[in-house]
């Protein structure tokens, strides 16, 4: 069985955790000042040929990233499958999560596409196709950062109290786990953090007046994400670590 | 000499300038999370050969927004000298502003390294590298952004009173075509959104208190530096563009 020589402290998770919700609400800000603009998610639309243009401006910068060793962080994660070597030299294996390649970047693009852009863009089409993909991409590498982290906060709950895992994973009681690993409690205080994050960031801000009455996205909505996406995708990576922690 | 088919609205440039604060803001927020790292400006200190880690990953970024076109817009100006043809169809020709090829972009990067980066990021270095460049590049693109639109501002200026700048344009009198441009009072007024802007959105949002006392960004840093730089390398391109404007 593989042993974390440092394991990650639950402590310094949380705060990467609440630095990250700064960064996806600034992201979806970013994205909702633009309409949908449908023909970047559509295959045959922009460019000729059967990746949508997100999906190739995606992995294009995806191929450049791994160029520069960002997918050799065990922070990170691509949604591309095939990406070049780095030409950087190897960092140092670590030690505080197992070696492994779990991922739901596909789950995450799909639930990007299908639930959070319709929640947070207007319907419309402005022709800001580039400048669109380009938020498209810092949301979905914010999200992937954000999920996947449930690696490191399932090493850390696992390392602190090892005896209330092996069992349920020995025996692949998935509620067991899901109940040992989610505190209710803690879930709500985010959600509600979070909405006010969403509030307070995406209020216009005027000279004479405190802070407009508009408001650049819907702070419910940002909650909201979290809730049905967020939380529940990460959730799934802490279970697919443990499952697969005591291999 | 050149006309303006569609003179460009100032009211809704200062929307554009406006929006692009928030983005300005978010951008340095986010560079701020991580020290200066220094190495990422060095070069020969994480590749091997002459330009910066930043110098190459900004060229490779913009190497690749340029095969989709976004320098094609009259937006949108490179850091980068040599870039590629775009491989999507090209964009009719902008009606609003005059083709040309004016760039403060050199005078932008210097001015991000050796005064930006070292007001809002504490000394130190990290390691995090590749996150920090990713923030420099796109602190790099929203200053251009904001900085070359300019251009807009100068035409819109033109077009609504030509005989304003046209005398002291052919007698090349930079102080009164300044002059004309400037407005003492809008510029304080845009300094004065900025800081508080920086306050709102640079505040830790806390679930009990309002708003925390730690700030991940000195507002008044954020002033300073539009007043310094922003607003003079706007003008900069304002003067820039008219000179050009009736050769």
């Amino acid at each position: 069985m593989w042993t974390a020589q440092t394991p990650p402290q639950l402590s310094s998770i949380r705060e990467r955790l609440i630095r990250l919700e700064e960064t996806i609400i600034f992201a979806l800000i970013e994205r909702a000042q633009f309409p949908r603009n449908p023909p970047v998610y559509i295959a045959d639309a922009i460019l000729s040929g059967p990746p949508s243009f997100l999906h190739f401006f995606l992995a294009e910068t995806e191929n450049l990233h791994a160029r520069v060793r960002r997918y050799l962080s065990p922070e990170e994660n691509a949604f591309t499958r095939e990406l070049p070597a780095s030409s950087l030299p190897p960092l140092p294996p670590s030690t505080s999560i197992m070696p492994n390649d779990i991922t739901v970047c596909d789950e995450i693009y799909q639930v990007y596409l299908h639930e959070i852009l319709p929640a947070i863009c207007p319907a419309g089409d402005d022709g800001n196709y580039g400048s669109s993909a380009t938020c498209d991409v810092a949301v979905l590498q914010a999200l992937a950062k954000r999920i996947h982290y449930g690696k490191f906060v399932a090493e850390a709950k696992f390392s602190a109290a090892p005896d209330a895992y092996i069992p349920a994973i020995r025996a692949r009681d998935r509620e067991a786990v899901v109940h040992e690993l989610r505190s209710p409690q803690v879930e709500e205080r985010v959600l509600r953090r979070i909405e006010k994050k969403a509030a307070t960031y995406g209020h216009d801000v005027d000279f004479e007046t405190d802070l407009a009455a508009t408001c650049k996205i819907a702070p419910a909505a940002v909650a909201e994400l979290y809730r049905r996406h967020v939380i529940p995708l990460t959730i799934e990576v802490e279970v697919r670590y443990l499952f697969a922690r005591l291999d």
